[in-house]
């Protein structure tokens, strides 16, 4: 609604040549809503706004836009105007923007660049892609541990960055830049002036780092689980090389829900909003797991083709065959995320193995009894009551059918977060084909022993 | 880890006798490890432990505790440590507290407090569940708007609250306390002591706000869209009255993918953990979603038992109902997962549904394709030559299965989203049954048309 309406004043603006009065319209915005609006421009006014932008938010919105408009913005201006853009960028804004265009845009803006942002773009881009050395930004508020609470506020008042990495500072040591403590903002400005910073700040215990090379999620758990808004970063020296803020913590957390969802889909995890997919890429992706389960799914035919004979002397057996696989599939699920949930916030672990599984199993005989009871009073109902034995082992195979399928929904998780395999990769797509399997099985093996004379 | 080592220090503390040092060790510690610790311990030592902390961080670490040990706690100590305590903690963590206690337990602590406290304490307890207003604080920093930045940064280092609800401040005007803009920190502490508030604060365009009754999601989005630390809450005169810090809208985000997670799983939504819920409980929270879908299940039967003749007569239709309803429950659940996911973190809208339609149809008819030709190719390796016309029945039905689930996949969730219920509510359960009762529909009539002679 608020970025239409923005759509609508530009390009009125534009179409009346009012420039003067865009930009004062523009510098009143949030560079979001200016982005979101500018992803609605034709090309060429695209270019004429970014140019009429004010030149401290120019970079902040060229932050904010899609990685194609930002190619597009770059191939289109000048190498004056990409310098100063470069240099107003954040280095991890401007990382970011790297990793998404051609080799050749990359060499023309490093070109453009002095010698030391090159150094420290060449270094962060090196990065692997989920490790912390990708998210973190070197901008951040290093204090000197000699200084006192009234030199800290000058300096802090004098070059702090525009932006919240400021709200938690650090203190370093000496010449080799140690990481001593981390000092929220708001501990400074309440102790008095003389008070030294290596007082007050938090060290030892209540200081919390991570390694470049660490997995990104190490970072989003710490600042999780103590509410930190930013997560220093430190080399094998244990020198501070940089932060990790918590905009790139909450960017974080929503990129790996979306993997755990896609992979519980059996999708192939892609960074790719929707809209940008293309419908190959799109059918690629989606089609392995799917390849994979067709194949697996036909053991389970395999299963049925065994019982032929079974099947068709008793008909009704077949007509039961999706109650039972669907009530299977549904309660393996209601486990398996459950727990794949649990362990992902924390609340569960691997060594809880056999307090869930007990649980489960007492749930599952609970869920599988009324179920079954349910089913059996249903059948004798609607049906033939001369019918009642194939009823019953219909209502049987229910509770054999609930009781793995809590079992396998609780096993495959834990066992793959046991090999360190993501719990929701090998839980989503493959729970339901194995119990499929499992329920198959005991059903013909039920209706043989008990209804064939 | 952390936990376990500081729990081993705490008992043979306790055990030495050695109060002083305990309490030396625990200033030096983090309250989120003290709180987890504390867990740990009888309910005796715990009272110990809780009197030794040093007074300044007593109630942060009760705000760390889960819900019964607080209980406990205050169960356990005197008026006058609970006055002292209620004084001490934020009031949003008071209120979180005194909604998970009883009823003598509320009326305990409201008598201990000063009439200014239990008037907002019962005020922020009257929100409902899912409201701004139940997650907000009023502990923030006003500035009014007639001050300069030096005497701001005078006021801020006098009365600043010990915690980040500080790093953006809120301009109010006059008598009125209408809430006129927000001013980040830093932006103030970049600023010449002379500069006037009002000339630098954010306003008009980039000042947002939400209400006490706005559900808390509105406050989650805007938080995360314009990357706020805080958002403010104001009442229906535009007044300031509190605001939604960062800490609490993570967990805002976390509890709200855990209840989509939740019902994406056919399961009923629950606050409580894993490990805290009872078996009983758990077995009813799982119950109402697989009685309803068994029972839509029987459906399929229904079909399956009206052409019990066709079935009985070409058994091979048999073993292949289990690949047919597991492809399309897969295929479903991918596109349903893609465009739910999709729309909770605003890349998709419900006006976008015809672009979706037509592009989920190209996928479902690529993906169907080589489904069905892998599958025709195996089963005539594998089967028998002279069958044929029954595998391309089997073939043919899998590329109206991927179709017919990928349309409704994305169907279903745009659908519900329209008429406002959540779309992980109506699709996760229901997908695979109406999936499976089309696609059985379509097999069987395939079947009937081309094999029966």
């Amino acid at each position: 609604m608020e970025a239409l309406t923005l759509l609508e004043e530009i390009n009125e603006a534009l179409e009346a040549g009012r420039l003067a009065a865009l930009r004062a319209l523009l510098r009143e915005c949030n560079v979001v809503d200016i982005a979101a609006a500018m992803e609605e421009l034709s090309d060429a006014r695209q270019l004429r706004v970014f140019r009429i932008l004010p030149k401290d938010i120019s970079a902040d919105v060229f932050a904010y836009l899609e990685s194609d408009t930002q190619e597009q913005l770059v191939r289109a201006i000048t190498d004056k105007e990409l310098g100063a853009l470069i240099d107003d960028l954040y280095l991890d804004d401007a990382v970011d923007f790297l990793e998404e265009v051609p080799a050749n845009v990359v060499r023309r803006v490093l070109a453009l660049t002095d010698a030391e942002t090159r150094a420290a773009i060449n270094r962060f881009m090196s990065y692997p892609e989920d490790s912390v050395g990708s998210v973190m930004t070197n901008e951040m508020i290093t204090l000197h541990d000699s200084l006192t609470v009234g030199e800290a506020i000058l300096q802090i008042r004098r070059a702090v960055p525009d932006k919240e990495t400021v709200y938690t500072c650090y203190v370093i040591g000496g010449r080799s830049r140690k990481l001593l403590g981390a000092l929220p903002l708001h501990r400074i400005l309440q102790s008095s002036d003389d008070t030294k910073l290596t007082d007050i700040m938090e060290d030892d215990r209540q200081l919390f780092s991570v390694r470049t090379m660490d997995d990104r999620e190490v970072a989003v758990e710490l600042a999780r689980k103590y509410d930190l808004l930013s997560v220093p970063v430190v080399d094998s020296e244990e020198r501070l090389v940089g932060i990790v803020t918590i905009d790139d913590i909450i960017d974080v957390i929503e990129e790996e829900e979306t993997e755990d969802w896609e992979r519980m889909a059996a999708l192939h995890p892609s960074d790719d909003e929707y809209v940008k997919t293309g419908v190959l890429r799109m059918a690629r992706n989606r089609l392995g797991w799917l390849l994979i389960l067709m194949i697996s799914a036909s053991f389970t035919g395999a299963i049925l083709q065994r019982y032929e004979a079974l099947l068709a002397a008793l008909p009704i057996l077949i007509a039961s065959i999706p109650l039972l696989t669907d009530t299977g599939g549904n309660a393996g699920c209601q486990a398996s995320t459950l727990i794949i949930r649990s362990m992902a916030v924390g609340e569960l672990d691997v060594k809880d193995f056999f307090y869930v599984l007990w649980k489960e199993i007492r749930v599952a005989l609970l869920c599988g009894a009324v179920l079954a009871a349910v089913n059996f009073g249903r059948m004798m109902l609607l049906g033939n009551v001369n019918l009642w034995q194939q009823y019953l082992v219909i209502s049987c195979t229910i509770i054999f059918t609930v009781l793995t399928a809590k079992v396998i929904g609780c096993l495959l998780p834990m066992f793959s977060k046991f090999i360190k395999i993501d719990p929701a990769l090998m839980t989503g797509p493959m729970l339901t084909t194995v119990v499929d399997i499992i329920t198959l099985l005991i059903y013909c093996a039920l209706a043989s022993a008990f209804l064939l004379k």
